[in-house]
């Protein structure tokens, strides 16, 4: 297909030169240019196709970025990042661009999300500076309905409403985050949805309002009089009107003349506006219209056929799923919990098998973390599954809710470590120095599928909160005599004076090190608290080499070696961690970059030996 | 007063055993007892005054602890604590309960709580425990209107109205948290509030309009009937019906009689329902009716005359207050932000001078965080005013809205340390642990007024997200030649071989020991990240003692301890921390008990020289 408007298009506001069937035309060339380059690298996909019309009209009515646009999570960014300048070839890959929003890439994008919900907290912070400044430009957050269900959207629109600033929310409405919604919004936005031609009515019934006569008597008589009745309830049964917004909506998400005329009235309006629009998530792409979960964020695929490349095959979250199942059926008393995240954290067949102890809570992890702490102070085992990035939302919740008091709740930290082409926005760098914070959490991170069904095991007959985390992706080999063992931890002894401690993915690395170096290695299991008889271990030897997937500051390698002073070890300490936020790129090359492949081991071993 | 009715109840379900009359009479002996009990030794009062009526209705319909009773806060639960057997005199003090629920204190207190907006989620967890065991029994959650405006009560509520299980949410609505209530919802309470008789205008309503016959045409032809239609906006004009609630109110919170039935029929219901009440904050006593917010929290105080015994002198909350005021008034950028505690943060001056810039969200700290990055990136300079425990709220704000991409903001953090009676729940010694996990994250902690103002110029002067720290109370005195430098660290050298590493509010016992040991000492302003000079001053040193009001793990101390090994340092390195999680106690018992203040300080110095 030739891309011959999209080629025409240098500057964002070159959209405004066209027409609305240039514009429509300007769509299929962007759907176009989005599944071609996605069926090469991967990405996002369902959201990007449902977003395109809707991005074509707000840059088509707004003058970003005098008028900023923020998207909420931000994976559906794609066709603003080519209508602004930006080639999508080779996106999420350490040669391409970010998938998510970037403000070293663009003007364009003035604040990065890969977190839900963060979105009108963010724009109504720079609305609020454009109001104090004398500045009446509009600023745009657009939040997919799944974002709905977190609290921080909540917060926002509860002091946005009456801001008075020039807010426009726009909520793109396609019935599903990643998978299809729960909760009572869900349900609400679907019973607004379901009102054929409500948005037209509304504007009508406005003007027929003001007409009626004041009748007074009668079941009414306690309203002043049925005109303010009327009004109370029409404009009141929608809650987003309760926060003070003008509602506009719903419309169809996919025609662009009346997606620009409603983008124009709410800029018009001078005062907050929520835009609820109808959209497809997958829109024009058959393959993701039919299923657009597998859609959401997929591998290379054939464009002809939707077929997936590289199909993915059995992973920690699978092995997690299967343990979980396991536990289970020998224990009714075990509940899983997820924040949206069925799938992502391996939890189909749990929630299919135990219907009535699976809780999807929507994208609402404060709310999973102190529910799972109800259900054990209520005599279950939950575990509540969740990636790494998304637990430092519910710090406080683990602190506060289930450790001032214990209570023996599992969290199965998914996505712990490096994350490869999803980026800064999602790595799981900061799990365990957060977690060693609070006093009385237990930390495992096994490094093999049975491992991870053992501490499992072991973090559902302990106490208090329970840990246990695990990478992205599937298990390593190593050579045998590393294999199989699943103690707190596990030593190996290769003589020499130099000694590997690391735990995870890295032990991997770390055993092949070891064979090549004659470094011993100590492999942590249950990485917190450190067990004395591991850091006696250590003490012996001359030289002491900690690799871990985490940043350095409150990192397990910090605490050892903290462990190791206070033993009175007189060796060499050396602290091999993550440094700082790690952009996309392949998880190999992050950890050569951060020294933390079986080659930077080695090396770092040969050094110390000098 | 006597206390006849009081002295009779010995077990909860006593209360069960009074008549209307005699409940009243309870009431009258509980406030007594309340008011005489707080004025004593402080505490919560205006809250727990709200509240008697509602507990003694509560334990009269449900039957605690098979029907747990789970308070919001926690901090009205004083009637509740003594329904339930237990004396509050002392209370908050060493010898006395704690001023929060407490489960070591009572079969009755399944849940703790100090942060808001927990109860729904905990008590749906609960609930649902229930439900999977076929226990039928009611789960009580009391939430104060001053909570709704915190995500997590919002998430929770998506989750329970459509759950099926004996949920009964308890909205004990005084039109105010701490202060007046801000943001929408606030409002839209006040518009329940206002609709006299709706209560049970409600209940003859449904009964109206099974009569009403189909009219069919008209404005309302695209309703299917105007039953329905009627229905529709009735029953979906509350906000608490469209998360699938059963509402009833709202009733009158003193009105014994009233709650009595309002709860029994929520008993009856056998699905979630949500207990709209008023109270008034206060009531009963006539100083804190006409004060609730001064007697929200207060010091010993003259009973007859409602005089606080001991007014709170200035602070460093107050020196921050007139600082950030100073700053403003040279800099219009500079805004402030304030998750309902203008006056806890001693913004209640700025609130008033600078109007446009200041910010009350609401119990809300995840959105105060972003909505702060957001003022930044919109070209303001914010400041997120906080108290340490509720920061931890907002853990994933700050790296991830705030620092991923840097935004400049100020975080002004209160009662960093240990904050005395209000016990675990409250305690600020987590901020450094969790902020220091953060790339690109500066923290400042000043020893005086002075310092901090210093440390507030240094922040504005800064980049990306700066944190200055100060704790609850006032500043200390030192010896003269320890007054008056601010550097990012001052180094006092008094000869010998051991040099005291500290910073924050043990600098001044710290410089008493000093004098009196000999002890050299090193004092932190800029306490992260750590400046290499300090550092290499330590490394001189055979002798380092490092004592810090935070958790050990993830401390500056930890992190000067691994910083000092990298430089080589080969003499003796202690770390005095606090342990755990720190019950309520004065403060200057709780530094004894964890080794800070200055007597253990010197035993450790001399300890360490032997």
């Amino acid at each position: 297909m030739e891309h011959k408007l999209l080629e025409s298009i240098e500057l964002a506001s070159d959209v405004k030169k066209l027409n609305i069937e240039q514009l429509n035309d300007l769509c299929m060339e962007l759907r176009d240019e989005i599944i071609e380059k996605v069926s090469e690298t991967g990405g996002h996909l369902a959201s990007n196709l449902g977003a395109v019309e809707l991005t074509v009209a707000l840059h088509y009515v707004f003058d970003s970025p005098d008028e900023p646009i923020i998207w909420d999570v931000g994976h559906q960014c794609y066709a603003h990042k080519i209508l602004t300048g930006r080639d999508i070839t080779g996106i999420r890959t350490e040669e391409g661009l970010s998938g998510f929003p970037k403000s070293s890439e663009s003007e364009h994008d003035i604040f990065a999300a890969g977190h839900a919900s963060t979105s009108v907290s963010a724009a109504l912070g720079v609305a609020e500076a454009k109001k104090i400044a004398g500045d009446d430009n509009s600023v745009v957050a657009v939040v997919g309905d799944g974002a709905t269900s977190g609290g921080m959207i909540y917060e926002a629109l509860n002091n946005a409403g009456r801001s008075g600033t020039n807010l426009v929310v726009v909520l793109n409405d396609n019935e599903m985050s990643i998978s299809p919604n729960v909760g009572a919004m869900a349900k609400y936005l679907a019973g607004i949805r379901s009102k054929e031609g409500y948005f037209r009515f509304k504007d009508n019934l406005e003007h027929f309002l003001l007409k009626i006569p004041v009748i007074g008597k009668g079941i009414f008589s306690v309203f002043r009089s049925v005109k303010r009745f009327f009004k109370d309830l029409f404009y009141s049964s929608n809650t987003f009107e309760h926060f003070g917004f003008v509602y506009l909506g719903p419309a169809d998400g996919h025609d662009i003349a009346m997606l620009t005329r409603t983008f124009r009235r709410a800029k018009s309006i001078k005062r907050p506006v929520l835009v609820h629009i109808n959209t497809v998530k997958g829109k024009g792409y058959e393959p993701a219209e039919k299923n657009p979960s597998k859609f959401h964020g997929v591998a290379p695929f054939d464009r002809k056929t939707g077929e997936l490349k590289k199909v993915s095959g059995y992973s920690f979250s699978s092995a997690f799923g299967e343990s979980l199942c396991k536990l289970a059926e020998k224990d009714d008393k075990i509940c899983a919990i997820t924040a949206a995240m069925t799938d992502g954290t391996g939890l189909r067949d749990f929630s299919e098998k135990y219907k009535n102890r699976f809780f999807d809570v929507g994208i609402a992890e404060e709310h999973a973390m102190t529910f799972a702490a109800g259900l054990a102070a209520g005599g279950m085992k939950p575990c509540f599954a969740v990636y790494s990035t998304f637990l430092q939302r519910a710090y406080d919740q683990v602190l506060h809710d289930a450790s001032i008091e214990p209570k023996h709740v599992v969290i199965g930290i998914d996505r712990a470590g490096i994350v490869g082409g999803d980026g800064e926005t999602h790595q799981g760098t900061f799990d365990v120095p957060i977690l060693t914070t609070i006093p009385g959490v237990t930390v495992y991170s096994p490094t093999s599928y049975e491992e991870l069904e053992n501490s499992l095991e072991k973090a559902f007959a302990g106490e208090g909160v329970q840990a246990v985390r695990y990478p992205r992706g599937g298990e390593k080999n190593v050579p045998e005599k590393y294999a199989g063992k699943y103690h707190d931890f596990d030593y190996y002894e290769n003589g020499g004076d130099c000694l590997i401690v690391t735990y995870g993915r890295l032990f991997a690395e770390a055993s092949f090190a070891a064979e090549e170096t004659g470094a011993s290695v100590l492999k942590l299991g249950k990485i917190f608290p450190i067990e004395h008889e591991a850091v006696e271990i250590a003490k012996k030897y001359k030289n002491v080499l900690f690799f871990e997937e985490s940043v350095e500051f409150g990192s397990i390698a910090e605490h050892f070696g903290s462990d190791l002073r206070k033993c009175g070890f007189e060796g060499k300490y050396e602290i091999h961690c993550v440094c700082g936020f790690v952009p996309h790129m392949k998880v190999e090359n992050a950890m050569k970059l951060h020294g933390l492949d079986c080659e930077s081991m080695k090396n770092a071993v040969k050094e110390a030996l000098k």
